[in-house]
């Protein structure tokens, strides 16, 4: 497979959640060659719905690389339709999950594809090559491993928490179902130990709903650590306030302070080096006495130029731009 | 329920499959008021098609009584719209079995109620009061009973051999797999019993692809064999030709006549009165010895004037129009 070849000598080795991550990895996508780049995407929100096999995190990472996720709702494809949607809000059905027909057309696929027993994997390159996506998108995992949200009302899966509920509850603690079971993607877990490596970025996603899920998986912790390549993580944390969605909230939740120190300390354990935003240079001694590097950047990417400075700003660090 | 006190009065119980069944099950109603008919479809061919629940006699039977099934294609719901299966199409997924924008709402919303554990039937009803449907529809079970068409290429499941490959492979043998283990619904199975009952009518549905899964459910035969309702059956087959789908050709690649004589023969153990059409008169003779009432009248129904006359007939016999 000439994408196999292609990941063994990736110089840039990502991990991303959803929309706040799909910013720097579309940054990357433009700076870095396809063969230069690898894009693992968390799939702890993936879930069952109506039957459908959805993987929130892949599909927008999926549709921005293609560039045509929309970006007004953060989710889904732009110029979409919902002719679907309408006729099952009609019948009275379930439709907190707003579904799109072209949306739809993608689960389909992937349900079809995986009731035929192929891999997410497989059907996740196939949804590249159709939406013309060169750079290299993997799952996470093959196999199932699901966050759940333990709130005072029990526990709910993450889109259950998340969009059903928008977040209300009170999270009390987050568990990875089916965590010790679950192997990381071969394909970038190998790249994780190869000499070609230069970088592993962690995007600025939530790290308890986006990030720990894939720390989760056996063995990427401790080849974090073994990693020759540095470590990098960018704070999804600026001046206190979660750049996109929950995050904030629930480190206060969990009884951490909000604050990008705490993604650090977080972190610390197999990270090399943390980037703050230029509005937490004053955590910059603290993060450092977490045995840290830290780069003190702007990380708030509102437009395309922001996207490309930020990964620029990555990859000079490491000499690749 | 009033669903359930409505359906102990009924007066008429009707079997039928999709679009040729579904001629008579329009005319029926018609004629008769909502408490008076319990229309019973075929579940045999219900299949999941990546993921979703798919229902394609009881979708054609709520569409058809709703006045908004697509006459044209005899499947799916007139003025559909196709923006799932062209984007579907893009991405080169499974396309075989046409799934409009309206109609996947259908299936979605079916898909969710029974992955939240609701039963056919509970569905069914939701389906029909959101279409005002207030005749009585129902499933022939609310368990997994599976028509399997076995051929030279192994052993196909029903929409496979149906819908992809077009009916094409030659029919060596029908087997209905789960018939040792569902049961019949009870609403309409106790309503068999009931002292109510003015008839029971076999739709002109294919006797073996349609029918005898209803037949195959434990308990059915027998319970036809004691109502003191007569139990009607219209031939699908006219002089040699069935009147839709492949049932003069899977007749004949099972080693019969294709001819309404045989429908009747295969139907005589339970049946008291053989509808055959006026082609067919000669027949009528051959129908008797089998100790069968004969009615002899126009069973091709071309437009609502057709439909409408064939169930006044049939309800004429029994003191119902």
């Amino acid at each position: 497979m000439a994408s196999q070849s292609r990941q063994k000598s990736a110089r840039v080795l990502v991990f991303s959640g959803g929309v706040g991550g799909a910013k720097l990895v579309w940054g990357l996508a433009q700076v870095l060659a396809p063969s230069q780049l690898v894009i693992v995407a968390n799939t702890g929100d993936d879930f069952e719905h109506g039957g459908l096999q959805l993987s929130p995190d892949l599909d927008t990472l999926l549709y921005t690389l293609a560039g045509k996720a929309n970006t007004v709702t953060g989710w889904g494809l732009e110029a979409e339709s919902w002719n679907v949607m309408k006729a099952l809000e009609g019948l009275g059905g379930e439709t907190w999950f707003r579904l799109g027909d072209r949306d739809l057309a993608t689960h389909l696929y992937r349900s079809q594809r995986l009731a035929q027993g192929d891999s997410l994997t497989e059907v996740t390159a196939a949804l590249c090559r159709c939406h013309r996506v060169a750079h290299t998108l993997l799952p996470m995992t093959d196999d199932c491993l699901r966050t759940m949200v333990l709130t005072p009302e029990g526990e709910l899966s993450f889109q259950q928490y998340f969009v059903r509920e928008a977040c209300r509850p009170r999270v009390l603690k987050l568990r990875f179902a089916g965590c010790e079971r679950a192997r990381p993607q071969p394909d970038w877990f190998e790249l994780l130990a190869s000499p070609s490596l230069k970088a592993v970025i962690v995007c600025p996603s939530n790290p308890f709903l986006s990030v720990d899920p894939i720390l989760a998986l056996p063995g990427v912790r401790a080849a974090l650590r073994r990693s020759r390549a540095p470590v990098m993580a960018v704070s999804p944390i600026v001046a206190g306030q979660a750049l996109r969605g929950p995050a904030a909230r629930i480190m206060e939740q969990l009884g951490l302070r909000a604050d990008a120190l705490a993604v650090a300390d977080h972190y610390h354990e197999w990270l090399d080096l943390f980037v703050l935003d230029q509005h937490d240079a004053g955590l910059a001694a603290a993060v450092r006495q977490l045995g840290l590097e830290v780069l003190i950047t702007n990380t708030i990417m509102q437009g395309p130029q922001d996207k490309r400075q930020l990964a620029e700003i990555l990859l000079a660090k490491v000499g690749l731009s």
